[in-house]
């Protein structure tokens, strides 16, 4: 059985990487011949829209996923009828947009930050004005790691704001005064079994995931988290990994966006639980019995921007579990990760510090 | 970096898998386009011992290991002075020929059934009457898996015995009543650092392996196995992964057989131990720090011979871990296996039932 991917990222190379001992193989659709994936299965070359690539990708696949949610809808819809396509065009729509996104969980009364659409720089200001300040304005499409995005402290920034962002759909959202960021990752099988990981704390910098640690535990928003990821689930007859990354205020959860996708902050799982998320979303989208999503001991796993630290001395850390994406290095970009097992919280930061000493000092 | 592996295998395949994650490629020499290994990286198609296809691969690579001892010395010795080549070609020489294995054994004071060379039929009367039955014949090169053996009871066994193996080098060896048998699996890096697995027991059915569980808990042993190990290590100059077949016999180890490479009796250590013999193995060749070898709870290891078991039923057992190799089935053919894992020996038993239960089902 031959799996598709669109993209070949990262997510997609652990992805192929956790599908082979299933005797699984893997074919990639990325403009990019030499991108991580690529490493490591068969690749089309091609933009994700192109009609005769995407094509190409279906009949070379039994079911084709993806491992990047910015992926054209409109041409996705027309290899959905060729082939498997998981998890389905729906929940990708729902994902997509930041305002789709946010209307669907107060649907769904999943607590969110308030939120405005913004057309115009009149709407920003009614917006602004409706919500108030603090704020932060996003586009509503093709925003990650913190791109597309400004802080809005008063009106006085608000013109500026949109002259950036301006002239795409965009989304006036208060800021949220957060203890801590959270996220879940969870898998539903297209049979209807579901499981769920442990919560991991993610820390951020300049809007890019910097490390996260787990598991996070708190019984009650572990539970209360879970009841959010099913009922986006049965709304969207969900088949895969999914995501959902919270802000921590009051003690309450919030959500801030949800990817219908594996996650950077689940790669902990790949060494920190008994089954990974790669290997769970493999297994969900073929309808195959979910894995043991139970966490092993502590995990805590550090981001690898803009540069890669020296192997050698992060493999001298006990429990360091190093992940390379053979990618180029660019300021800021992701190029590998390491996670750090141990047998307790106390024993697994001090690992993480150790890391982190590492990492810092070679900046 | 890349890394050549002579032999697609199986074990060349879950090499290449472990090391990804540390950023490296791989290309292996294979006779066959289409081996396990030459579906997750890039393959030349070729004879072990064709010396262009040798020169090939290590123009092709930075470093070159094997994953099969089987490979002819004289060719490798070819490539050696052009690429780095571990384990050396020495180690490689020692563990080809089960009668410098064995005599090498002596020299170390490693304990090993007594054993005669066989040339001749008229050796083979003079071995046997030294030696005594029931004891084994067995060809010195090439044997695996129980292939080329031949048991004798009595001296009527001789001459059919000789006749089948005749012709090639061949060793007499006493058969040892052994209460059970286990194998133990360690490292040692460019830089002498070493490292240990423990011990895991072994079952064989017609001399192939059936399963493994781990750890095999005997302080003792452990520590004996280790000594001899390290003797090997010390007099063999040697990097990356060696394997020690041992006999128990009267709660004392008696080596059967050594394997200069990662081995199946070790492949529970993919999720039982915090690093696995194929990380540790590359970790080893490259000079980079050994991972720890700590077992993580207790796993048990079934392998599949000749035909799979279905996914769906195998992946229903909680902390089942599935390895297909993407091999055609033949009789006998080990085409993938099976790990469990859990935290106890009573429930690592009940989940290998289990399994064995399935594979067992489908005879």
């Amino acid at each position: 059985m031959r799996i598709g991917i669109i993209g070949a990222g990262q997510l997609g190379r652990m992805l192929a990487l956790a599908g082979y001992p299933l005797g699984l193989r893997f074919v990639f659709l990325d403009k990019s011949a030499d991108a991580p994936g690529a490493q490591v299965g068969s690749i089309i070359t091609g933009e994700f829209d192109d009609p005769a690539r995407l094509r190409e990708l279906a009949d070379a696949s039994d079911l084709v996923t993806f491992d990047v949610e910015n992926v054209p809808v409109e041409a996705v819809r027309t290899i959905a009828d060729r082939v498997r396509f998981l998890p389905s065009v729906r929940a990708l729509e729902a994902a997509q947009d930041r305002l789709t996104e946010k209307t669907l969980f107060e649907a769904l009364a999943i607590p969110t930050p308030k939120f405005r659409a913004v057309d115009t720089l009149a709407g920003l200001r009614e917006a602004a004005l409706a919500i108030g300040y603090p704020g932060v304005l996003k586009t509503r499409r093709l925003g990650y790691d913190g791109k597309g995005q400004r802080q809005l402290g008063s009106e006085a920034d608000l013109e500026s704001a949109w002259t950036a962002l301006g002239r795409v759909p965009l989304i006036f959202e208060t800021c949220v005064p957060f203890e801590c960021e959270v996220s879940i990752i969870g898998v539903r099988s297209v049979s209807g079994e579901t499981a769920s990981y442990p919560i991991s704390k993610n820390y951020h910098e300049s809007g890019i995931l910097q490390r996260s640690v787990a598991p996070f535990v708190e019984p009650r928003l572990q539970s209360v988290a879970e009841q959010y990821l099913s009922r986006l689930f049965e709304h969207l007859d969900y088949a895969g990994v999914l995501t959902i990354e919270f802000f921590v205020c009051d003690g309450e959860l919030i959500a801030n966006e949800m990817a219908p996708r594996v996650h950077n902050s689940g790669h902990w799982t790949i060494e920190g639980a008994v089954t990974s998320q790669f290997e769970n979303h493999i297994r969900a989208v073929l309808g195959l019995p979910l894995g043991v999503t139970d966490a092993i001991g502590h995990a805590g796993m550090l981001n690898f921007l803009g540069r890669l630290p020296p192997l050698k001395r992060v493999l001298a850390i006990p429990g360091a579990h190093y992940h390379g994406y053979g990618k180029e290095a660019r300021p800021r970009r992701k190029l590998g990760h390491c996670t750090v097992t141990a047998s307790s919280p106390a024993e697994r930061d001090r690992r993480l510090d150790e890391l982190l000493a590492i990492f810092g000092s070679q900046s």
